[in-house]
């Protein structure tokens, strides 16, 4: 989407004197520096993936697609550096594990990061030249990114409906979407996933305004969110998370819009932390809370999400300290006293009953396994 | 209660050389520094109210009453320090009147401050000599102030017996007790509200651990409640906003005790911003839900409070700005895009269908009109 007015997307492929780089967007530092940041090396890609410069399971598993062709380049040129050709297949099996171990331990609990590397590692295998390897996995590397962007416009091009509807039924007023943590562009290839459809209501001239909820502890609203419904020039407001219920009783809030994590075969959605709270303020207000997910976050294997998907815990450190800008620096404040003990749960699973719809690149489904399995049969 | 293990009460008169003063504790600084300060003049009181170094209804109006009789003495030694006698009680009454309008205005909006004063006004109106104008408003403040004590010891009286009942049930496991913002005894003179049933649990020697929402955007569970419940050995968790309902949702809390700013006739129940999404979050999971309040509370002018309470708002800097300590100072950093609006509502009102019942000084009623009306019928 738009950064100071010119398209932009998270990642894409460079090529610098003939060698290829990714280009991403250092997201630690937004919403106060735009920063964009060359990965020259799978060293590079591994650390951007595991100190979060990158963040959001498209985001990680295209950057790891892209980072295992860098893997395979680099293995190709250690293969050939060799006066015994007939040693440069081992040189290269072995330099390509061991990159793609590397990546893999970025961020062990990331599956897309996982499927990512698993991939490209097919493609290697199958394809017997060098050049061959080099030029499969830039392809599907491209392939896999191009198919996100497309994901998320789509679930946009649906969610753009519900919104039409809403507009309509107000009389053209202005549309209040709430939301929670970003399940925006910055945490895809483009558009978004709970952001696609407001993204193309705002292009489709609707009136819309977005309550951003700040997402403590890590304040992924407040920074991410924010800055991007900003600088494409989308109307938001930054709440703090106790404000949803308040602003639902009266009348404020006209839909709630997440994103999630992995959903379960029954429709429990895991997503970020409060979620549950803003799905029960909204039933109790007769708002409807609708989750944005491409298909491939459906996880069937789960079949009750509140019982078997377990929640991770961070770092409590996240909870007691605050970052933000101090004198145009980045700086971190201490909130409690040193000596009280903090926990730090990053998600909550939403029961399916609080779940008005499903809203995914196919189409709209309900939250239920009957109607989840009938909208994609190949994954049951 | 305790601070660094010595009984500690949040606000008393002292005399200096002869001169009274109020020693406050100045609780912006805390949990990181515990600083008493003294305020010899109205205008001390005044600025000490108003820039929040006071802060909570009941500790608010106990610091109104004493600063009144600060006023008065203030103004019966300015109407001495005149050659016509004639013209004392003249001098005495702009200069008290002054005061009492300086005070008033420091905070308009809160109603403890506004009673307070004028209990005093009233006092110093039926004294008819400058000795005794004296003497009843220290004698006022004093009664204000162990009332209040008395008052928050009656509520923790009453709400221990449901923490009891919940350890037994519990087979004398730890009764794990969510709370949200600051109802202690520093919104008080001592127990506070919330807070007291927990005091008086762990001095009966129950095990109780308590999760403390550190209450966006202000953080006074983070600052203030972990601070107090730790000073005075209460184990406990500092944990986001988000939180509550995935603890819930787990087994992990076994009841809610919050406070209130006003209780309308119909039990409907304003407390700070979020409280409502906890309510929701505990009928959800059959998680009691208690309010702790004094009697002075209750506001039956209001029939209705969701439709009838209006919500404060404050400054959207507290939403986009967080302070904390930085390098052993106390610093303020920006979260979200500095051009990004946002807005701060300061309470909601949870419906009195999602309240188990209010714990006050008479005892524990359902919260409707007729059980509140049968416990108070003065409030009628």
């Amino acid at each position: 989407m738009n950064v100071n007015g010119s398209p932009t997307r998270t990642i894409r492929l460079v090529h610098m004197e003939g060698e290829p780089s990714i280009e991403i967007i250092d997201q630690r530092k937004l919403p106060h520096r735009m920063e964009r940041v060359n990965l020259h090396t799978v060293e590079d890609v591994a650390r951007a993936i595991k100190d979060m410069y990158v963040r959001g399971a498209p985001l990680i598993g295209a950057t790891a697609a892209l980072g295992m062709h860098l893997a395979t380049c680099d293995a190709v040129n250690y293969a050939k550096k060799t006066d015994q050709p007939d040693n440069a297949e081992i040189r290269f099996q072995s330099r390509f594990r061991e990159h793609a171990t590397l990546l893999r331990n970025a961020r062990p609990t990331a599956i897309n990061l996982m499927w990512a590397v698993d991939q490209q590692v097919l493609i290697a295998k199958s394809s017997p030249t060098f050049n061959e390897r080099i030029q499969y996995t830039r392809e599907r590397a491209l392939e896999i990114i191009e198919n996100d962007v497309e994901q998320c416009r789509l679930i946009g091009v649906h969610g753009l409906e519900v919104i039409k509807q809403l507009s309509a039924k107000k009389a053209k007023r202005t549309v209040n979407i709430l939301t929670h943590c970003n399940a925006g562009w910055l945490a895809t290839v483009d558009w978004g996933t709970a952001t696609s459809p407001m993204y193309h209501a705002f292009e489709s001239g609707i009136d819309i305004h977005v309550w951003v909820d700040e997402t403590r502890p890590r304040n992924q609203g407040a920074k991410l969110t924010a800055w991007e419904l900003g600088q494409h020039g989308i109307k938001h407001t930054v709440i703090s998370d106790n404000t949803g219920g308040h602003l639902m009783q009266h009348g404020m809030v006209d839909m709630v819009l997440v994103g999630t994590d992995r959903t379960a075969r029954n429709g429990d959605v895991a997503n970020k932390i409060g979620t549950y709270l803003k799905a029960l303020a909204a039933r109790d207000n007769n708002v409807p809370f609708y989750v944005t997910l491409p298909s491939t976050t459906f996880d069937m294997s789960i079949k009750n999400g509140i019982t078997e998907i377990p929640v991770e815990q961070r770092d409590p450190a996240e909870v007691t300290h605050v970052d933000g800008l101090l004198d145009g620096e980045l700086k971190e404040v201490l909130i409690s006293p040193p000596e009280s003990p903090a926990c730090n749960y990053a998600f909550d699973v939403t029961p399916a009953r609080l779940v008005s719809a499903l809203i995914t690149e196919k189409g709209i489904c309900e939250a239920n396994e009957a109607s989840i399995t009938a909208m994609f049969p190949e994954l049951v």
